[in-house]
């Protein structure tokens, strides 16, 4: 999930003002709606250090009542918890019924610093995975609400952090040996995020990225999720709830916001171009490797799943078409996926891509994919809330078997703005052997392009794993666009097999 | 779950074919309603080896209309199989919706032939489990009924019925080598049975297990399972269902049926008895060998939770008071469970066990326990279907984890039929220093006997594990009942110690 946050979000104070001016008092009505219905409340701050857990906890309980919540800072287990099976220090600090618990690190310390420090050894992850899913999801079928906020900020913003920390004596004990090992070895650190995050982001108790690069901005985003999460767990609760005072609110607090984004979509550079002279030479160059590793995959029966997804007119079939080119008919297969036939709809959405895995040494190309259903299904209303939001954990753990397979898993996001969409489209219409590329149904979908970013949005920061990334693809330039599928592919070709 | 199971039951022929006469239509009328409501049905068949599976699937086929259903032989995975993640074959294999699946072994070769002949490796164990739950999930979760059999046969009958097998040229072929190396190491492999009944016996595709000693029995019991099931799902599924017509017929369909429960708990010898001077000498020394392990214990820490359940007047408390009278005080602790307080009432119900829950080296002894939730809390309506349908996972979970963290985890159901327990009642009320322990609730509770006897044949069947198993105490002699539970503590305690 960490690959795709964008970590340059910014806010200024007048706009932070602004916003809080609204978010707080609906929080405080929040905590009493909830009290008054009874419902317990689980927020967990977990992150990298010096992301500023602390300071936003503290901003957070601002707008609550005192008598309502409580905070457990949570730190090495003491002699009297380690004699204790290790979730029972938290299920003694779950909240009672209308209030709300604060844990500045909480049962993740497990599967993170006491991974890193290897106080939990390596054979015991899984079962501690197994342990926290267990525990939040008995506490979410006993209607509590768990939102979980994992703070971001890069090692260079630590490491600034600390070293202010550490230039004052009255702050220097908060920076321990520990952060700085951690800071010094990033990278292995944030990997132990990462995979704790896939692990645990589960659609009863998700996780939200909280961009702390920016602490105003981490702020309002910080209490735009506790916010949503508990005015839905309240809809779904009691039918006398939302009020006609929150619903007004709603426009003020909700993700629709273009800024509290997670993902680095916005950010794709699609000026990026190369010339044709230079496109056609490493084309040639990638075609010829790519085929020559396809061999080896075959030769040594790795599977290959590559999936596109991307705009209209994002350059999918221009890139599969050159991917494929110089690769031997009989080791690839390229799936085209339109609506499900008949056949396909009287099955599980993903039956009909489970009938289509490569089978060892072959490599399966999907245009468009399995992740209709948390995009087009998703905004046509073609299946439910409950359906689109459990799919993302459903198609991780297909992605998760095909990796445990052996299989290489690459996932192409085709990325053009509305602008290019819109010259591509006319030009498709202008040329009558492209005709037959464009329809109405494209127009129509267009107009719904904010909603789609939205969900691709969610698409990409929830279903970007380490087993199988997402590749965002900057496609305005077809020849910068095709090269990056290629070279990606290449990479990761060879790169999966060396871990082999 | 598999220790819980009664081996012994049979029926008659006259009663099958009595039985059969209703449950066969009934079948068919069921599969056109799945027909029509587009419910797709998966049906497991696992068990051991010459336990019927063929002859069964047979028997049930024969109520279907054969356009509706298709019956896969699982055996080893063909080389294109394997050259796929291991669901592949599997997924796609799922049934349309409408259409029932019939699997003659299933996706749990993987963790049990396969394990036993060391195709699956132990450390793959875990994944393969978790991505079976997964399987199960994301179909129930998409509407499909899932209908898991495992047949159960003892040791001397399969030898029985190979040898039967062996002894004709038309059917030698049918027993393996493989089967014939099961059959010698039962134990073992019934063992493992019993770890994936443990780790995939789940709220949304639960196990039944078919006693297959007497085949008609067994055919009954299969019929009836799948009847409950399907209509339980259409209920769910629908509003038009279920017709006047099925309703009539519940009566003779439901596991309210005596004969068609499980556990062993009826076949409980109430007559075992000891004399005075035999319980004072085995009291005597088995007190003191407790003791001794006690000490044993709290010097390697390793801590110990023993539940107390049982009919009113049981026998808990004397058990209780025997168990502990030459304990350390400072080690053991006794805590009888009422009714939830206002503070515990606003917690999950497994939140105040948590709190008590021993340190290491110490002994946890609950009056009775957690499972109120499957059984008092069931009765009484103080918890809805689905939370205490969900509760034997949750339950299962809790003890696992404390045996994950070393505890040794015992469970007493103290047995007394309902004439002895009348003759205590009367002894309490006669008896003006026992009144006290006699109220009108007991009475009451008194009057729901069979309600309770379903009830706690399904928690014994379901929550008995190989780590955390439940004891039936022969109770109607409180001499035989105090030694068998001292003398099982005593011996539990020891072996525990080996393993460590």
């Amino acid at each position: 999930m960490l690959e795709q946050i964008d970590l340059t979000k910014k806010m200024s104070k007048k706009e932070f003002k602004a916003r809080m001016e609204q978010l707080e008092p609906e929080l405080s009505r929040l905590q009493r709606t909830c009290r008054e219905q009874k419902l317990p409340v689980i927020i967990v701050f977990e992150g990298f250090g010096a992301a500023g857990k602390g300071y936003q906890i503290g901003k957070l309980i601002h707008a609550l009542d005192p008598r309502g919540f409580t905070v457990y800072s949570v730190g090495s287990e003491t002699k009297e918890e380690r004699m204790h099976p290790f979730l029972w220090r938290f299920w003694t600090k779950t909240p009672a019924r209308g209030h709300i618990a604060i844990f500045d690190r909480s049962w993740y310390r497990k599967v993170l610093i006491d991974r890193f420090e290897k106080v939990t050894p390596d054979p015991g992850l899984s079962e501690a995975y197994k342990q926290i899913n267990t525990f939040e999801r008995q506490l979410t079928d006993d209607n509590t609400v768990i939102i979980k906020l994992f703070l971001c900020i890069d090692k260079k913003e630590q490491k600034k952090r600390f070293d202010k920390l550490l230039s004052s004596k009255s702050s220097a004990w908060r920076v321990s040996h520990g952060d700085l090992k951690r800071n010094e070895k990033f990278d292995e650190y944030k990997n132990m995020n990462d995979q704790m995050l896939e692990h645990t982001d589960t659609d009863y108790a998700p996780w939200t990225l909280i961009e702390s690069m920016d602490r105003e901005y981490a702020t309002i985003k910080i209490y735009t999720a506790v916010i949503s999460a508990i005015r839905r767990a309240l809809a779904g609760h009691s039918e006398t709830m939302p009020s006609a005072k929150t619903t007004q609110n709603r426009q003020t607090v909700s993700f629709q916001d273009n800024i509290l984004r997670t993902s680095s979509l916005k950010k794709a550079d699609l000026s990026l171009d190369i010339s044709r002279d230079e496109y056609r030479k490493k084309l040639e160059h990638l075609q010829k490797k790519i085929a020559a590793l396809h061999g080896e995959y075959y030769r040594r029966r790795i599977p290959v799943v590559i999936g596109f997804e991307g705009w209209d007119a994002g350059g999918k079939g221009g890139a599969i078409k050159r991917l494929t080119e110089k690769m031997d008919p009989r080791g690839y297969q390229v799936f085209p996926t339109a609506s499900p036939n008949d056949i396909e709809k009287v099955h599980h959405y993903l039956w009909r891509f489970w009938e289509h895995l490569p089978k060892d040494g072959h490599i399966a190309i999907f245009d468009r994919t399995w992740y209709g259903r948390v995009m087009v299904e998703r905004i046509e209303g073609f299946c439910t809330t409950a359906e689109w939001q459990r799919a993302y954990q459903e198609i991780n753990d297909m992605e998760h078997q095909l990796y445990q397979h052996g299989a290489l898993v690459l996932k192409f996001w085709m990325q053009i703005d509305k602008e290019e969409q819109e010259r591509r489209f006319r030009e498709r219409m202008d040329n009558p052997d492209k005709q037959w590329k464009i329809t109405d149904e494209d127009w129509r979908n267009r107009e719904k392009w904010d909603e789609y970013e939205k969900a691709v949005d969610e698409m990409l920061v929830r279903t970007s794993t380490t087993y199988a990334p997402w590749i965002i693809v900057e496609g305005n330039s077809k020849y910068y666009a095709r090269i990056k599928v290629l070279q990606t592919v290449a990479d990761a070709m060879e790169n999966h097999l060396k871990k082999k």
